[in-house]
């Protein structure tokens, strides 16, 4: 059975590969921007779920056979969703939102056959604490951070650690790819995970 | 400013690599079997606060100057405390007792300033919840991980995370080093954390 991601992020490949599962990457073509601008008025937690299919069913499409796990991942405070800081004043923005509070990460994930077009769904949330973060330690940050390809323009597993006083959830959906939640969706498609293991 | 690592785990060395801080590795020569038998009455805060003091105090009188970082981590359940499984019947019955539960990560870290003998001592918790886990995949897992020299037989950011829905607290506590909470005992000394750098 073929294991086929639909994302280009490094960290998601990173996770499976940490995993021992075997897969391969295929982009899909979808315009998020798009889709992000017709969903303005649905929640965050129904934007992710919508793209992580849109991601998911598109390169579907494009296979015979196989399973095909789609995500998409947003920050979220106060109901006003995170994107990828374009540059350094976007990212002092968001630093200076999350310093001293707890926010939201959201990652819709959908995994699809693609000889059927059968499909399920889901969205993971975990909360993450930032401490107060100081001004010279936001000017550190975006001197040493790449922050510009990242929801909220932090990964927590680099740099933004040491800002990060706790987590309530799934840390590998803040990573981008909530392991647990994916392995329930294969469940609900009676696939056992087992499958798409390097060593059996 | 020198900053010293009194531990040979790799984990607690990648975690401060990750971070990009500028360290030497210094391995203390603490009985830790002589420690944990005087202390069988206490309670695993107070196990771990005492291995982690021990620890850094041995490498601090070796030193003439220069911050010492010592942690022990234990995981438990039940006020049981789960060590290093020796082998494979121990891991079965760690990963029996942690399947469909939620055990507590207790990490001692202890810093000592090397010259004065002055230091900082503090204890983090993080809750980390299994789901059930089915006796083919405990077989998968005897087979596929390096269970034998992590405390509770595993590691969050490998296998095991196939297994857990969710944890509550510090993530890098459960890898072995609370980056918080070693941040806060810098800050309760003094130090600006930024003095580890590499890149300033």
């Amino acid at each position: 059975m073929k294991l086929i991601l639909a994302s280009s992020s490094p960290r998601r490949s990173e996770i499976l590969e940490t995993l021992n599962m075997k897969f391969v990457v295929v982009k899909s073509c979808v315009d998020e921007e798009k889709i992000q601008a017709e969903m303005y008025k649905n929640t965050p937690a129904e934007l992710v779920g919508a793209l992580s299919k849109a991601k998911s069913h598109d390169v579907a499409l494009q296979q015979k056979d196989g399973f095909v796990i789609g995500a998409d991942t947003v920050v979220v405070l106060d109901n006003k969703i995170y994107g990828k800081p374009a540059d350094s004043t976007a990212l002092r923005e968001m630093l200076t939102a999350f310093s001293g509070r707890t926010h939201q990460v959201l990652t819709g994930v959908t995994i699809t056959e693609a000889s059927s077009g059968k499909f399920v769904s889901s969205v993971a949330m975990t909360e993450v604490s930032f401490r107060k973060v100081e001004n010279e330690e936001m000017i550190w940050y975006e001197k040493n951070a790449n922050y510009r390809d990242k929801a909220g323009g932090y990964a927590i597993q680099e740099h933004a650690a040491l800002f990060i006083t706790g987590i309530n959830g799934c840390y590998y959906n803040v990573v981008g790819l909530p392991i647990h939640e994916t392995l329930k969706l294969f469940h609900q498609l009676d696939i056992d995970w087992k499958e798409f293991l390097l060593n059996g």
